[in-house]
């Protein structure tokens, strides 16, 4: 992965913008990630904020991935959802977060991935339903160079994920390893 | 969702490990789930321990995964994979946070439920590789009555998950909400 070296921010989000309104599948995204501007460790400092495009959650995806990961009865079927104490269809949690994943995967478009180290304050104060529209905000809290690995910078971030009534249906603090430009490991 | 009172505990594990044998898909687990005992938050006590039936995460399941919510070199091809830090394909944490989950609502089989209330301390000590073979164990750190719902007790857990050579791929601490059995609410 080469890298120019000019500032490619402002660039790239605004690639981003144009590219992504066509984007409607997960492996789409990925294609349109290859050939958009990558993001490494030194683009970010403390205090950046970032808002990923909107994502819809349907009922089929929903029970799909109920079934497969969290078969509860609040999450597989209409019928079942409404005799309990939610009255209806709710997305199981860690579909709400992987879902934010691929929202931060997607907007922040970083280098060779950003490599998850763990995960604090997984909080779902609203229930994500079928047909919400979701989008995440990322801020980033912290950034420093790693210690043991001088390839990389850490970075702490909070993400927060709202539906399209700006209810808050997911928040939580993570934080991830992210490759560093090789004319910056240089100087170190 | 009716209770007979007698202690189900044995019963249902031994029905479980019968039953689970010939269970391979996640929509079978959850048709076995309604017919085994379901558990109640009063049959659980700080300090108990349950151990999942193992699963297996196929190289398909894995990439198929990381396509949808986490579409990062590292997790969508066996290629791209081989050249990053990795040296190979490893899961997303969100498909290791979603099998563990599938694997402690199968284990724990709650009557209407766990609804998660939080997680902590989400790591991954170990990469998740295809072919592993994941078990989960669950520790019940605290059992407490909810304040503000006396139909539920809160469970806090410890959620272990180790492939098949013991390794760590991921801890957590979850609080979740569970049902209490209709006799006992009434007796508070």
């Amino acid at each position: 992965m080469r890298e120019t070296g000019r500032d490619s921010r402002t660039a790239a989000t605004a690639e981003h913008l144009v590219i992504a309104q066509s984007c409607t599948m997960a492996h789409q995204c990925a294609l349109v990630s290859a050939v958009m501007k990558k993001r490494y460790f030194d683009d970010l400092k403390m205090g950046d904020r970032f808002k990923s495009e909107p994502l819809r959650v349907t009922e089929k995806k929903l029970i799909e991935f109920a079934h497969k990961f969290d078969p509860q009865m609040f999450h597989l079927s209409r019928k079942g959802a409404g005799r309990t104490i939610f009255k209806g269809l709710i997305a199981s949690g860690w579909h709400s977060a992987a879902l934010t994943m691929r929202l931060f995967v997607q907007t922040l478009n970083f280098a060779e991935g950003a490599i998850g180290l763990g995960v604090d304050k997984l909080r779902w104060p609203n229930a994500l339903r079928p047909g919400d529209m979701l989008t995440v905000e990322t801020k980033i809290l912290d950034a420093r160079l790693s210690r043991s690995r001088p390839r990389y910078g850490i970075i702490r971030l909070r993400n927060v994920t709202t539906n399209q009534r700006g209810e808050v249906v997911q928040t939580m603090l993570a934080s991830a390893m992210v490759l560093r430009r090789k004319q910056q490991r240089a100087k170190r």
